[in-house]
């Protein structure tokens, strides 16, 4: 039986957090709320260290390591962000990283995850299981292996996003939240019950990759293969033993989203909010706007995941 | 003999633009700290209403029109920003406007002044004196013209932006903000010296129109033609009657820098900070870099004029 986080541990990952990552801002527009009838928050984690909320979820795992496994050092497998999040978090605590990438990763996150000093290993998304590739190195080194998002304290980390949200502009209607493996989501959850336990809560994922919908609908994880979408940090296969069960309790719907729906929610938010997002931050805002019928009058939160995607493609999807 | 505007009469434009303005977010970025070795603070008026510092300006000018000024209407003459400031602000305020713009003006911007109900008149920015155009309208009409940056309204709403940053972050050691006619850079010098005395102020220009550095060099406005450069914002061709006294008095320097530049901070702000800025937006930024040995240390502000870009065009400089 696992022990599932709680928002005493979202408090208590904010503690560790604070100083190390950003109070990402929040913003809104008055065109959105003109176009929605409503009042739209977006908490803005594209500002936040290294481009993304994982930062805060890589910080407090990796900070709660003890003496002896900061020496032997960390492992992670992720498709991006996580990557960057815990070799930045590991360069601070002056802990040595290994990092699994997919080999089509985006070259930004890539040669970011570099730069922070963190050691690269390449594998083929479509051929081999990361998992495993992660598993086998930690054995073999004695290292601790941290997953993207099926982990107690990077949950709890992740929730502190949320946590800032509500305490910021206190509670909220409606609030959408970007879901790939669900450690954003579980997390946010965690603080969304605790601060605003009226608010509807919904998980957002790509079209292609609803395997989270499956699971909520159908009560357990469902697999699916690599789904194929611009929304790199969504191309998750199935929820964790951690996320799941919270997200069941907790969250209201999971709903999905065309990839020409975020390409459209990019190319608004860089042209008329000024800010840079990837694909996957604007599932909420794309999930948002794709009900705004539904909203109005309400306050909403749209919780905008991240800003790392490599220009060259932002500047081709946003002008075509 | 022209009275020019106080520290006063900013104080008093804040008072009138509240709760109409955005207060708009103070960014920082530790890799742009640690690169420079210094603190350096972006006062981010790219998330301004309408995108640029501009609607400061055109809001605190046009709300002291008396009731009949109301009624017959406004005439503005614009590369951009100032036509769709006025174009909004007109529209808050329930007065007619009508828009001199050139024919090559950015369609961004077009749109946008037409979107915020403004009569768009066109000119050839090579061939036709806009001021005349303007003027020759207002006659025409019995309306009043409010010029893009000579006028004591336009300069205190301009200076207000400055006020916020000072009041957020406290004294600054150096600060570099854009200059195309002075209207932001002297507005920014009233600011300077009420609040942060001892700062060495600074403003900026594209190399191909420095008539400012050559007119606070020789002592009196220098006219240039009108030069090329991405900085359409800063496209003019002489300062005027009231910002160059208050330049020439309160402005330590004034500095340029190339479009080449230019592209590079957008670039980086773009990928590294997420915010979207248009190439007049980041004169200040290109100053500071290009003169970041000598900043060593310190505390530095950067007024980040606006956003304002084609997201095209945007895609086609970032991407290059």
């Amino acid at each position: 039986m696992l022990t599932l986080p709680t928002y005493d541990d979202v408090v208590a990952a904010a503690g560790r957090i604070e100083g190390h990552a950003h109070k990402t801002p929040v913003l809104t527009s008055r065109t959105v709320n003109e176009e929605f009838g409503a009042e739209v928050f977006f908490k803005c984690e594209n500002f936040q260290r290294m481009g993304a909320f994982k930062f805060r979820g890589a910080f407090n795992a990796l900070s709660r390591f003890s003496a002896e496994q900061r020496k032997a050092g960390v492992v992670a497998f992720s498709s991006g962000n996580h990557a960057q999040a815990v070799a930045l978090s590991a360069k601070l605590l002056g802990i040595p990283a290994t990092i699994v990438m997919p080999h089509d990763a985006p070259a930004a996150k890539v040669a970011a995850t570099k730069g922070y000093g963190g050691n690269v290993v390449v594998y083929d998304r479509y051929k081999e299981d990361r998992e495993q590739i992660g598993r086998s190195l930690a054995e073999k080194h004695g290292q601790n292996l941290i997953p993207p998002y099926d982990h107690p304290d990077v949950i709890s980390g992740q929730g502190t996003a949320a946590k800032e949200l509500f305490e910021e502009i206190s509670e909220l209607d409606a609030f959408f939240v970007p879901l790939g493996g669900g450690g954003l989501l579980s997390g946010s959850a965690l603080s969304t019950r605790a601060l605003s336990p009226g608010c509807r809560l919904f998980g957002v994922e790509p079209e292609a990759g609803n395997d989270g919908q499956q699971s909520l609908r159908s009560g357990s994880i469902v697999h699916i293969d690599t789904p194929k979408t611009i929304a790199d940090g969504a191309q998750t296969q199935h929820l964790g033993n951690y996320t799941f069960p919270i997200i069941r309790r907790d969250v209201n719907d999971v709903l999905t989203v065309s990839d020409a729906e975020l390409v459209e929610c990019m190319a608004f938010m860089a042209g008329r909010m000024k800010t840079v997002v990837e694909p996957t931050g604007c599932l909420s805002f794309a999930a948002a706007r794709q009900r705004k019928a539904e909203l109005k009058g309400m306050r909403i939160g749209v919780l905008i995941s991240g800003g790392n995607v490599d220009l060259a493609r932002f500047a081709s999807l946003v002008s075509a």
